[in-house]
């Protein structure tokens, strides 16, 4: 039997399956190693672009070794950093260049290294590599939008086996953003509070999808998750904007990483996931208009298994169904290692 | 280089690459075949649940043999026929029993038929049994959404390897479907026109993007696809709900749908694919609520190859890049035998 929920965020509806489910009935396919053409490794550096910004050992010079985590413009962006927006339109369509920003953050010196088995004085460097590259981008004006993700596994679509994450920097917000912060100002409006911090203490008073938390930050799975094992690290203090972490609170998110993505492989042996960070867009010089988003809105980080293929019900609707509950997943989570 | 497309009705923006690309750039899973097993064969009828409905030689009995098409209620349905709504709150959250049907339409009695390769006549029935099982469950007041859709290949979600279609009817319009209406409404308010009659008028006027047109429907790559090669069949005729169609245009249809899935086959030998049916949600007993919906909805068919996998990018912003520009894939589509 499923029940139907609503996202109370994005007034999505998904049918969950209510009867526990065991972890073992997923197939997960497996992820080829390349490292012999890998350019992103440690040692050729020359090969790559000039690298935007690196954190390494003291005394060691950039586009060199002694890089612990490295930016990289993509090597096929999407999206460019020269250029006006040339917004037009053509008939009854509208159209705009495609400015913005591609990066490629380099999570790793080491080929092999997975993100679940670095160090977590390794993962604190790369999510101060994520918080400088947003501080960084924040002051071009036309940039709407600045998303970090990371894709792990060809099930995942990821394209390189080295480990990295991306950085698009958008210049318009994207929608499922835009359906997000558009949700939360109107649940702000009605009840002049964060509905991100009403869900967090939802969440601490039901209990049963509560995965792991600590001083700084609560991980769950989301009453509606898209994703079976889908799960949300979300910090205590409320903050709109992802950059403007403390170093304790650094510290203290990459240990949540660490130990969520840990409990994913003890589960799952190498499952296919994506992860992706959903703060404000950007506040300068736009202060005015995002005049309530210091209040409504509260940054997240969402970490999506992907476990099951998408069919054209999903794409087709916007309907998604889970074959887990949220509660049963969280169930596993918690227990695991 | 690549541009940034709004999508004229749902507000949502995609890049897309404007050089050329060819279709050999793209790898495609391969399916696995499953036949001796396959309970959804002619001569097979008492293994699977009672048949709903058929279109059968005259004559023959149900749950016999001697049907072309037939509708089955699915082996594991997460929409049920009994019950009621149940609407409740949990907290900050709602829920609601998941009450709705999922029926699988057997497209043939033969396992190794592939829609492509059906003849006009058997089309024909098909897409009369998709009518024919929305008009009877639209007379179900608790059902608001009825989503007929197919998804051919591992790479597209297929679980069966006998070919087979979908319904889904649910007690809450999806929110892709209700994103759509939503902004054919507002389009209407403002243009007092319809937006897929526009969209339809300004591709034949653009003529690029159009593959093939004929006297009913006219099909083309969208100006704003999420895949590549993705395509529309748009009826000519401005009609709100697929069901009301005329013999005729079920014949017109069943051409362009068989032309469409054996061009892409020619494209990309046995691609993955999915497509889905876009009506309007029930009319009965809800006119007056849609009171305006015969003049504002237009239904479509929407064929998705499923030739890239999404990546988190996609997942965590609803923004799509698209590596073929529509006019591009029109270009194959259209010249392909």
């Amino acid at each position: 039997m499923h029940e139907l929920r609503k996202d109370p965020l994005l007034g999505r509806w998904v049918a969950v399956l209510t009867e526990p489910r065991a972890p073992s009935e997923y197939e997960i396919p497996s992820n080829e190693e390349n490292e012999n053409s890998c350019i992103l490794c440690d040692g050729r550096e020359d090969e790559t672009p000039p690298e935007i910004t690196s954190i390494r050992r003291p005394g060691t010079m950039p586009n060199t070794p002694g890089w612990w985590v490295r930016a990289i413009p993509n090597f096929k962006p999407v999206f460019q950093v020269e250029g006006d927006l040339g917004r037009k339109g053509v008939g009854i369509y509208d159209k705009m260049n495609s400015i913005g920003a591609n990066e490629i953050l380099i999570e790793s010196p080491e080929h092999n290294m997975r993100p679940e088995d670095m160090g977590l004085e390794q993962m604190v460097r790369l999510i101060t590599l994520y918080k400088n590259r947003i501080t960084d981008l924040e002051k071009d004006p036309r940039l709407r939008y600045i998303l970090i993700y990371k894709d792990s596994g060809k099930g995942a679509g990821a394209t390189f086996s080295h480990s990295i994450s991306y950085l698009v920097a958008t210049p318009v917000i994207p929608k499922r953003v835009k359906e997000e912060l558009d949700g939360a100002k109107q649940y702000y409006e009605y009840k002049e509070r964060c509905i991100f911090c009403d869900i967090m203490r939802e969440e601490l008073r039901f209990g049963d999808r509560i995965i792991v938390e600590t001083r700084n930050f609560v991980v769950f799975c989301p009453y509606a998750a898209r994703f079976p094992f889908e799960s949300w690290i979300v910090p205590r203090r409320h903050l709109c904007a992802f950059q403007d972490i403390t170093g304790e609170e650094i510290e203290d998110l990459g240990l949540m990483l660490l130990t969520m993505l840990k409990k994913l492989r003890a589960i799952f042996k190498e499952p296919p996931f994506s992860y992706v960070i959903h703060t404000a867009p950007n506040r300068v010089p736009r202060k005015d208009y995002w005049h309530t988003l210091g209040e409504d809105y509260h940054w997240h980080l969402e970490i999506m298994p992907r476990l099951i293929r998408t069919s054209g019900f999903e794409w087709g609707s916007g309907f998604y169904i889970l074959p887990t509950s949220p509660e049963n997943a969280a169930k596993y989570l918690k227990e695991v290692g």
